[in-house]
């Protein structure tokens, strides 16, 4: 067996530290759910509400890419112990601040699984992460609703326990109620312009897509896990977040971009499931560019097709996606090229000195643009 | 027609004074949720969320007897206005510290409506306070979960704009998560101990009866009001706040063992509907006392029938509570009595020096103990 070439070994190295990184973060939730369930049994609440809780927390919370919270803890990374000069990571985090970053990602991912919950249930979906449903789940049913509360409470009791005494404590609550509310807005969009049973395309349009995909993903998958590292960091200037936010919530739409185009033209391989926007009426960027280009023949065919559980329908639909006239592919790749350019841009354009880092951002451009699922 | 005595007089001046209170407390809400549906509008939401949400509002929030609400105004008006040396009010509040009380009292009716759009999809109920639940309202169904979200949202919306700058604004935060996520536990045992399906009175028990009762209800319902009226007239002493809840948490468990009784045995006048707990296999006062004092066959017999959906059963149910060895009645008003009496002792050891008044307490006793409904 010959040594692996130096590219090779590079990249293993790289995978090899990604999980190393996923296995400590991972292990700092059992900590989380022993102080959550520690409160419980001090307020003198039965064993089997204690059981239940540790249950909703173990079921929801890990399990998914953690992708949010890992990012918490690569931020403040970036941001405490890059050198100045060298422009490198010149430290470790030391292992109190690694657990901070490391508790704010895990609430940001308690608030990811108090909307999915809540999501499933108003989808009807069946599975997640390859498991039923918390709602499905024998014995739960409308309990969820309940459950998924008593996730959005888990987030402001770890925050006062960890961080009331900090400065920031209280920017930190407030990047969670708007975030929160924020997402709402998104979902309540959602749900009433692309409900599954009732298909009507006239309230499609690409205003919404954006309105959408911004409220209901964007803010909380990439601004909030940076602004919460930046508070962390002791970054205190306003206009250098109004600067994250400008960078990050066109990244965030570039991803559910990619996410929708890739619904449709990744192969199963790719995307680790088959996409079903076109059967389950999704107000996705394809049907939107498709609305806007279609002729009045290839749209009569779009609102009849579109959101029918079969799949001639669905093939008909593809077809008008790939008429020269729309070409979706075409449209994508130069829709990606040129938000990555503008993002690029950006970040470029930040300034370095007040404490904020463009390598915060170069990191999650690398993993958001070309990525294969 | 002859002048109504001075002791009628008194009465119809109270109850005119009620009145008034109420509709000067109403006509805030109105001008919330301007400053919500504003709030919309800023972030480009289009107009059928903006008039969802406004539905949504007011559809959940005003309507109820708004008790929460306005014991916040009543509780700062006697802990800004009383007089020391006199003991009475001496002036009015002034328009901004009213408006500011109501605000917070909003708040917590803004909280019950959360809660209660959700305990109404988790109850399968049919109607609150005579309309359909908002789930059974046309197009609403499990939206109603993310429309929840957002009246909690609205919540922590109204306090950043209203309280950002008070010193004791991050004291309301937390009481707001703590008390969110008491009342979910209370809801948590409550769900898990007394499903509707399934019976099983060995999971009751009176320990059980009054975690429910105190976190589900007596948190939220009387220790909230005082204590963000506390907040906002400066009461910074913590170890009040601890009398004011030794003191609020029995008034609200006796309020609830009240409501139980009254299920049973109060007539529908004066309760205004029909008792169901029986029917509903609810964890009330009644069946915990009578399951801790019957006998093997009276045990039996309360095992067979509780929880059914007849009115035989009902009935023999409820012969067991008037048998003599149980006599519900007779140790209701044995409670009612030692209770009123414990609660009156908690008041009268209560300092009046730094900022606290025992008034604020007996208006709520005044309130709660002997009404009729």
């Amino acid at each position: 067996m010959s040594a692996p070439s130096v590219d090779a070994q590079v990249l293993a190295d790289k995978a090899q530290l990604k999980i190393q990184k996923r296995k400590r973060f991972e292990a700092v939730f059992p900590l989380l759910v022993e102080e959550l369930t520690a409160y419980l049994a001090s307020e003198n609440m039965p064993a089997e509400a204690i059981e239940w809780f540790r249950r909703n927390l173990d079921y929801n919370t890990p399990g998914g890419k953690l992708n949010r919270g890992l990012s918490v803890v690569d931020t403040v990374e970036i941001l405490l112990c890059t050198d100045a000069a060298t422009g490198r990571l010149s430290r470790e985090l030391t292992e109190p601040e690694y657990l901070k970053a490391a508790i704010l990602g895990w609430c940001i991912e308690l608030l990811q699984a108090y909307f999915l919950v809540a999501d499933d249930m108003m989808d009807a979906s069946v599975t997640r992460r390859g498991h039923p449903c918390w709602y499905r789940v024998e014995g739960v049913g409308n309990i969820a609703i309940n459950d998924a509360f008593m996730l959005e409470a888990a987030i402001y009791f770890l925050l006062k326990k960890h961080f009331r005494s900090e400065p920031y404590y209280g920017m930190l609550l407030e990047l969670f109620h708007d975030v929160t509310f924020q997402t709402e807005l998104g979902q309540l969009i959602d749900l009433i312009t692309a409900p599954e049973d009732v298909v009507d395309l006239s309230k499609f349009s690409l205003t919404k897509h954006h309105l959408i995909v911004v409220y209901k993903t964007a803010f909380y998958s990439f601004y909030l896990p940076v602004a919460l590292a930046m508070r962390m960091a002791g970054v205190t200037d306003e206009s250098l977040y109004k600067q994250a936010l400008d960078i990050l919530l066109p990244m965030g739409e570039y991803f559910q971009v990619q996410d929708d185009f890739l619904d449709c033209y990744g192969t199963p391989e790719q995307i680790g499931k088959i996409g079903t926007d076109i059967f389950d009426n999704k107000c996705s960027w394809n049907i939107n560019v498709a609305l806007q280009n279609a002729t009045p023949e290839q749209r009569q065919i779009l609102d009849d097709n579109y959101g029918k559980k079969d799949s001639e329908s669905e093939k008909r639909v593809k077809d008008i996606y790939n008429q020269p006239n729309i070409d979706l592919p075409a449209r994508f790749h130069k829709y990606e090229a040129e938000s990555y350019q503008q993002i690029n841009h950006l970040i470029n354009s930040l300034p370095e000195s007040q404490g904020l880092r463009r390598d915060v951002f170069r990191s999650f451009l690398e993993k958001v643009y070309k990525r294969s699922k």
